[in-house]
């Protein structure tokens, strides 16, 4: 259980706090804040209260959303993500997971150069606070707005033309890439450069009512995430797995209920009764 | 105008009496037939009835479908697409639009080899009808149970494996495709290798609040319609360009008020006024 992470909006109707009094009590080893999490706290605070329950801080979700049609627009996503880092810093999160972001309209080349230009730009701001930063590929369905990275070759592309930083590295979601045929090879590599920085897991439902939050509970759907997760564990990859859960459905129900199934559903993933 | 040709899907509340006149009278070149068109009518009849009115007989949507849990199932999607083989040879159809098919819970490499199976299987009733299938690749938001074929290449792979008969192509359609950042190349190299048989427009809307009937008409979306188009003509494609939009939007609108607006969309786009 101690791999287990959740991210704080996989519960979403809990305070911050209730989070982290809630996942250590269910011995989860990990937890990934949201920003919303820090507003109005002081984000030392925060890192110290989830130490204190004995919970790894595993990232800072999220960062990213870099292209912009205006270069004062894309100026103020790297400012943000400047705050971001210095966040993560003060809360005593090694990784910021990224949502690269995408324009509708714009280019998907144009869009990923942007994103390259963006962590460009922060690099140095990251390197200096020891927070690294995790391209995470987003679903093709996200292309339009949310994210001009979609597969995991083309994050690895763009670590490449930063000249592979120790800095930046990818966030693999089973959700975003378990269709995406090359996906073992893809996860190899990634390891094999030393860039294979995080692994969320949920399932995907048949049928999928909404793009966004009807995301499943593992096992409920077709991912073969016992599988993805293997090819991840055999490059070495010790770090947390993290469940990450956007649903209507389970926003509704008692969040206490809700995070005693996702548990058993962890445990029978992975055998750790 | 002529090579504008409108799925009878994207009117759905017209009958298929309806739809071959009012296309005709818009001054559209081709139709799309579905399935549902021909049910409890004779296709040569409704072929004859199109030709008559002067439209091109384009495609008919569609076969496919093949991946399932037993062999039975399988056989029975395999006699459906002979079906589909001789209802597509009596309307006058000179291809096949195939949905190829996935199953939840099963690897989409074992889909992809009872796609391939399937197309074995059929390939000879095709032949032998004169009747062309074309692999549609569905965006990947769609791998869980409707297509284990998600991209060009993929379709071309199974092309490659099926020894590159005459027969068999893709149909490539910008929705499903849009993202892909082999897309030029592929398109490229789907025609040197004389697959590509039909080409499908619409648009991506954001939001899309719908997986399945949300498609928007081209212009009022991010997909680079135009673009694509170009790159598919400057392969030597001259065929048609077929609107085909599921969309309970536009499906509870007056159809000829839609009808003009896809032919206004599709003259802007096209500049053919």
């Amino acid at each position: 259980m101690k791999r287990l992470c959740i991210h704080t909006i996989t519960t979403k109707p809990w305070s911050t706090e209730d989070c982290i009094r809630r996942y250590a009590e269910a011995g989860a080893g990990g937890i990934t804040f949201w920003r919303y999490n820090l507003d109005g706290r002081d984000p030392a605070a925060v890192g110290k209260q989830a130490k204190d329950a004995g919970l790894d801080i595993v990232s800072l979700c999220r960062g990213g959303f870099f292209p912009a049609k205006t270069a004062a627009s894309r100026q103020e996503a790297i400012d943000d993500n400047r705050r971001c880092i210095e966040q993560a810093h003060k809360l005593g999160a090694p990784l910021i997971v990224l949502v690269c972001g995408a324009v509708p309209g714009q280019s998907l080349e144009e869009s990923r150069k942007q994103i390259t230009d963006g962590l460009a730009a922060v690099l140095p701001d990251a390197e200096a606070a020891g927070v690294k930063l995790g391209i995470e590929p987003l679903h093709p369905m996200y292309a339009d707005d949310r994210s001009a990275v979609n597969t995991m070759r083309q994050a690895n592309d763009i670590c490449d033309a930063l000249g592979s930083p120790a800095q930046v590295g990818i966030a693999a979601d089973v959700y975003h890439i378990w269709w995406d045929p090359e996906l073992q090879h893809q996860i190899q590599f990634t390891a094999a450069n030393d860039r294979l920085f995080a692994f969320h897991i949920c399932d995907w439902k048949t049928p999928t009512t909404d793009l966004l939050n009807d995301r499943g509970l593992m096992g409920e759907g077709c991912i073969p995430i016992r599988q993805i997760s293997d090819w991840v564990d055999a490059t070495g990859f010790t770090g947390h797995r993290e469940v990450e859960i956007f649903s209507n459905r389970y926003w509704s129900m008692d969040q206490g209920e809700w995070l005693g199934m996702i548990k058993d559903s962890y445990n029978e993933l992975y055998g750790c009764v």
